[in-house]
């Protein structure tokens, strides 16, 4: 069975983000007026084919943990579909 | 009131995404099997001070279609809370 898993990657609360600050400024810009906080952060999508739903969540687990998301940094959120 | 726009950008699903075969290739030479295809979008987080949910979202799709999304080779979608 083919799954998708939507992982988002986003930088840790207590940590500066300098891109989502760079967008405040382009927003305010921009004449984008009543947004306080930017954070920009990473979606990925992956298709597995996997037996069930538990077999794609453990192999999404791996993924974001080896590759995709930087633990020192960010946090990770995935959802199977 | 201070709402929160979850702003999901992504490549489009006809268009190539170089990004994510890079990942695809990474995630083999790891050992995690069983990946047939991934993508890599942007998510950004918007904190907003309006009124009501309305102004809210077209506040995000004012910022979405003027700075944060390509419509040309991106789409978006917008989650408020």
């Amino acid at each position: 069975m083919i799954f998708t898993a939507q992982i988002k990657v986003m930088p840790l609360k207590n940590l500066l983000d300098p891109q989502g600050k760079a967008v405040l400024g382009g927003l305010a810009n921009l004449g984008i007026t009543g947004i306080s906080d930017v954070r920009i952060g990473k979606q990925i999508e992956l298709s597995i084919e996997a037996e069930n739903e538990t077999v794609a969540r453990e192999k999404s687990e791996d993924a974001a943990k080896k590759l995709l998301a930087n633990q020192v940094m960010e946090m990770y959120e995935i959802t199977i579909s």
